[in-house]
Protein backbone atom coordinates (compact mmCIF):
# COMPACT_ATOMS: atom_id res chain seq x y z
CA UNK A 1 0.00 0.00 0.00
CA UNK A 2 1.29 3.64 -0.70
CA UNK A 3 -0.11 6.42 1.09
CA UNK A 4 0.26 9.88 -0.80
CA UNK A 5 -1.60 13.01 0.95
CA UNK A 6 -2.73 16.41 -0.89
CA UNK A 7 0.18 18.13 0.89
CA UNK A 8 3.06 15.58 -0.20
CA UNK A 9 2.79 16.08 -3.57
CA UNK A 10 3.83 19.84 -4.68
CA UNK A 11 1.11 21.64 -6.85
CA UNK A 12 1.68 22.80 -10.68
CA UNK A 13 -0.44 24.59 -13.09
CA UNK A 14 -0.30 22.83 -16.52
CA UNK A 15 -0.04 24.23 -19.68
CA UNK A 16 -3.21 26.09 -20.66
CA UNK A 17 -4.26 25.97 -16.90
CA UNK A 18 -5.90 29.09 -15.00
CA UNK A 19 -5.80 29.56 -11.74
CA UNK A 20 -5.49 25.35 -11.34
CA UNK A 21 -3.57 23.44 -8.76
CA UNK A 22 -2.70 20.13 -10.05
CA UNK A 23 -1.36 17.25 -8.24
CA UNK A 24 -0.66 14.25 -9.36
CA UNK A 25 -1.49 12.23 -6.48
CA UNK A 26 -0.69 8.55 -7.83
CA UNK A 27 1.38 8.62 -10.75
CA UNK A 28 5.18 8.31 -11.89
CA UNK A 29 6.24 8.13 -8.08
CA UNK A 30 3.82 5.72 -7.10
CA UNK A 31 4.43 3.53 -10.51
CA UNK A 32 0.61 2.35 -10.59
CA UNK A 33 0.48 -0.19 -13.18
CA UNK A 34 -2.99 0.98 -15.50
CA UNK A 35 -4.28 4.15 -14.19
CA UNK A 36 -3.02 7.29 -12.83
CA UNK A 37 -5.26 9.91 -10.34
CA UNK A 38 -4.56 13.12 -10.12
CA UNK A 39 -6.53 15.83 -8.28
CA UNK A 40 -7.30 19.46 -9.78
CA UNK A 41 -8.25 22.56 -7.51
CA UNK A 42 -10.05 24.92 -10.05
CA UNK A 43 -10.39 28.94 -7.90
CA UNK A 44 -13.68 30.68 -9.05
CA UNK A 45 -12.87 32.33 -12.80
CA UNK A 46 -9.60 29.49 -13.18
CA UNK A 47 -9.94 26.62 -16.09
CA UNK A 48 -8.61 23.21 -17.73
CA UNK A 49 -7.34 23.80 -20.71
CA UNK A 50 -10.07 23.41 -23.94
CA UNK A 51 -8.25 20.71 -25.93
CA UNK A 52 -8.96 16.95 -27.08
CA UNK A 53 -6.64 14.47 -26.70
CA UNK A 54 -6.82 10.39 -27.74
CA UNK A 55 -7.10 9.51 -24.07
CA UNK A 56 -10.62 8.84 -21.70
CA UNK A 57 -11.25 11.21 -18.58
CA UNK A 58 -12.63 9.49 -15.53
CA UNK A 59 -13.79 12.27 -13.31
CA UNK A 60 -15.39 12.91 -9.32
CA UNK A 61 -16.29 16.17 -8.88
CA UNK A 62 -15.09 16.06 -4.87
CA UNK A 63 -16.01 19.80 -4.38
CA UNK A 64 -17.91 22.44 -5.86
CA UNK A 65 -20.05 22.95 -8.98
CA UNK A 66 -18.24 23.31 -12.38
CA UNK A 67 -19.16 23.28 -15.68
CA UNK A 68 -17.97 21.34 -18.46
CA UNK A 69 -17.40 22.31 -21.76
CA UNK A 70 -17.96 20.40 -24.83
CA UNK A 71 -18.89 20.33 -28.51
CA UNK A 72 -22.21 20.01 -27.80
CA UNK A 73 -22.09 22.51 -25.69
CA UNK A 74 -22.13 23.37 -21.50
CA UNK A 75 -23.07 20.70 -18.84
CA UNK A 76 -23.08 21.75 -15.34
CA UNK A 77 -21.63 19.49 -12.89
CA UNK A 78 -22.07 19.08 -8.77
CA UNK A 79 -20.51 17.66 -6.42
CA UNK A 80 -20.63 13.71 -6.27
CA UNK A 81 -21.06 13.30 -10.15
CA UNK A 82 -18.63 10.94 -12.13
CA UNK A 83 -17.83 12.10 -15.83
CA UNK A 84 -16.82 9.92 -18.17
CA UNK A 85 -14.63 12.20 -21.45
CA UNK A 86 -13.83 9.91 -24.20
CA UNK A 87 -11.41 9.71 -26.33
CA UNK A 88 -10.41 12.62 -28.71
CA UNK A 89 -13.47 14.48 -27.43
CA UNK A 90 -12.61 18.48 -26.99
CA UNK A 91 -13.54 18.86 -23.33
CA UNK A 92 -12.72 21.68 -20.42
CA UNK A 93 -13.67 22.55 -16.55
CA UNK A 94 -14.63 25.68 -15.95
CA UNK A 95 -14.99 27.22 -12.50
CA UNK A 96 -17.80 29.78 -13.02
CA UNK A 97 -18.53 29.76 -9.33
CA UNK A 98 -17.67 31.31 -6.07
CA UNK A 99 -16.13 28.81 -4.01
CA UNK A 100 -13.68 26.50 -5.11
CA UNK A 101 -13.83 23.10 -7.03
CA UNK A 102 -12.15 20.13 -6.62
CA UNK A 103 -11.85 17.27 -8.89
CA UNK A 104 -10.10 13.90 -9.24
CA UNK A 105 -9.23 12.89 -12.99
CA UNK A 106 -8.26 9.30 -13.86
CA UNK A 107 -6.60 8.78 -16.82
CA UNK A 108 -4.85 5.99 -18.30
CA UNK A 109 -0.88 5.06 -17.56
CA UNK A 110 0.87 6.73 -20.68
CA UNK A 111 2.71 4.60 -22.50
CA UNK A 112 6.37 4.37 -22.80
CA UNK B 1 -19.35 12.61 -22.61
CA UNK B 2 -21.22 10.65 -19.45
CA UNK B 3 -22.31 11.96 -16.68
CA UNK B 4 -23.79 9.89 -13.80
CA UNK B 5 -24.07 11.64 -10.61
CA UNK B 6 -24.50 9.64 -7.21
CA UNK B 7 -28.41 9.78 -6.74
CA UNK B 8 -28.51 8.07 -10.56
CA UNK B 9 -27.20 4.69 -9.48
CA UNK B 10 -29.14 2.84 -6.81
CA UNK B 11 -27.18 1.85 -4.32
CA UNK B 12 -26.33 -1.95 -2.77
CA UNK B 13 -24.51 -3.28 0.28
CA UNK B 14 -21.95 -5.84 -1.49
CA UNK B 15 -21.19 -8.96 0.06
CA UNK B 16 -18.36 -8.86 2.98
CA UNK B 17 -19.49 -5.16 3.40
CA UNK B 18 -21.75 -3.82 6.61
CA UNK B 19 -22.93 -0.54 6.93
CA UNK B 20 -21.55 0.30 3.05
CA UNK B 21 -23.73 1.98 0.43
CA UNK B 22 -21.86 0.55 -2.54
CA UNK B 23 -22.66 2.80 -6.07
CA UNK B 24 -19.79 1.76 -9.36
CA UNK B 25 -20.84 5.54 -11.24
CA UNK B 26 -18.34 4.53 -14.05
CA UNK B 27 -19.16 0.70 -14.97
CA UNK B 28 -20.52 -1.68 -16.83
CA UNK B 29 -23.67 0.95 -17.72
CA UNK B 30 -21.45 3.37 -19.28
CA UNK B 31 -18.56 0.87 -20.35
CA UNK B 32 -15.61 2.65 -20.24
CA UNK B 33 -12.65 1.39 -21.94
CA UNK B 34 -10.01 0.54 -19.43
CA UNK B 35 -10.87 1.33 -15.78
CA UNK B 36 -13.99 1.83 -13.66
CA UNK B 37 -15.10 4.40 -10.73
CA UNK B 38 -16.89 3.25 -7.81
CA UNK B 39 -18.15 5.58 -4.45
CA UNK B 40 -18.40 4.08 -0.92
CA UNK B 41 -20.31 5.79 1.98
CA UNK B 42 -19.58 3.85 5.14
CA UNK B 43 -21.42 4.74 7.79
CA UNK B 44 -20.17 4.83 11.12
CA UNK B 45 -18.52 0.99 12.35
CA UNK B 46 -19.51 0.42 9.06
CA UNK B 47 -16.27 -1.28 6.85
CA UNK B 48 -15.76 -2.99 3.61
CA UNK B 49 -14.30 -6.64 3.54
CA UNK B 50 -11.10 -7.82 4.64
CA UNK B 51 -10.16 -9.60 1.01
CA UNK B 52 -7.43 -9.65 -1.04
CA UNK B 53 -7.75 -10.02 -5.24
CA UNK B 54 -5.68 -10.10 -8.21
CA UNK B 55 -6.64 -6.36 -9.49
CA UNK B 56 -5.10 -3.01 -7.67
CA UNK B 57 -7.35 -0.08 -6.03
CA UNK B 58 -6.54 3.51 -6.08
CA UNK B 59 -8.59 4.99 -3.43
CA UNK B 60 -9.55 8.76 -3.13
CA UNK B 61 -11.29 9.74 0.40
CA UNK B 62 -13.75 12.24 -0.18
CA UNK B 63 -15.21 12.92 3.32
CA UNK B 64 -14.39 11.34 6.53
CA UNK B 65 -11.61 9.78 8.15
CA UNK B 66 -11.51 5.82 7.45
CA UNK B 67 -8.73 3.55 8.56
CA UNK B 68 -7.16 1.28 5.78
CA UNK B 69 -6.32 -2.43 7.61
CA UNK B 70 -3.54 -4.39 5.78
CA UNK B 71 -1.60 -7.32 6.53
CA UNK B 72 1.31 -4.68 8.25
CA UNK B 73 -0.89 -3.17 10.47
CA UNK B 74 -3.29 0.28 10.31
CA UNK B 75 -2.85 3.59 8.56
CA UNK B 76 -5.17 6.72 9.50
CA UNK B 77 -6.41 8.50 6.00
CA UNK B 78 -7.53 11.83 5.89
CA UNK B 79 -10.05 14.04 3.32
CA UNK B 80 -7.33 14.45 0.45
CA UNK B 81 -5.57 11.21 0.36
CA UNK B 82 -4.93 9.33 -2.33
CA UNK B 83 -4.24 5.24 -2.01
CA UNK B 84 -2.55 2.74 -3.80
CA UNK B 85 -3.74 -1.36 -3.00
CA UNK B 86 -1.46 -3.30 -4.85
CA UNK B 87 -3.00 -6.87 -6.32
CA UNK B 88 -3.28 -9.31 -3.96
CA UNK B 89 -2.99 -7.15 -1.08
CA UNK B 90 -4.54 -7.66 2.26
CA UNK B 91 -6.68 -4.79 2.88
CA UNK B 92 -10.18 -3.31 4.56
CA UNK B 93 -11.47 -0.16 4.83
CA UNK B 94 -13.15 0.49 8.04
CA UNK B 95 -15.04 3.67 9.52
CA UNK B 96 -14.30 3.42 13.06
CA UNK B 97 -15.49 7.30 13.38
CA UNK B 98 -18.18 9.24 14.25
CA UNK B 99 -19.03 10.89 10.38
CA UNK B 100 -19.99 8.86 7.06
CA UNK B 101 -16.70 7.93 5.36
CA UNK B 102 -16.62 8.70 1.40
CA UNK B 103 -14.32 7.40 -1.13
CA UNK B 104 -13.85 6.56 -4.50
CA UNK B 105 -12.78 3.21 -5.73
CA UNK B 106 -10.85 3.01 -9.22
CA UNK B 107 -10.45 -0.58 -10.67
CA UNK B 108 -9.43 -2.01 -13.88
CA UNK B 109 -12.22 -3.02 -16.33
CA UNK B 110 -12.91 -6.83 -15.15
CA UNK B 111 -11.83 -8.99 -18.27
CA UNK B 112 -14.67 -11.17 -20.02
Amino acid sequence: MKKVGHADVTGSSPEGTEGVDFRALLAEDVDPPNFYMRVFDVSPGGHTPKHRHDWEHEVYVARGSPKIVLESGEVRLIPGDAVYVEPNELHQFVNDGNSIVRFVCVIPRPKK
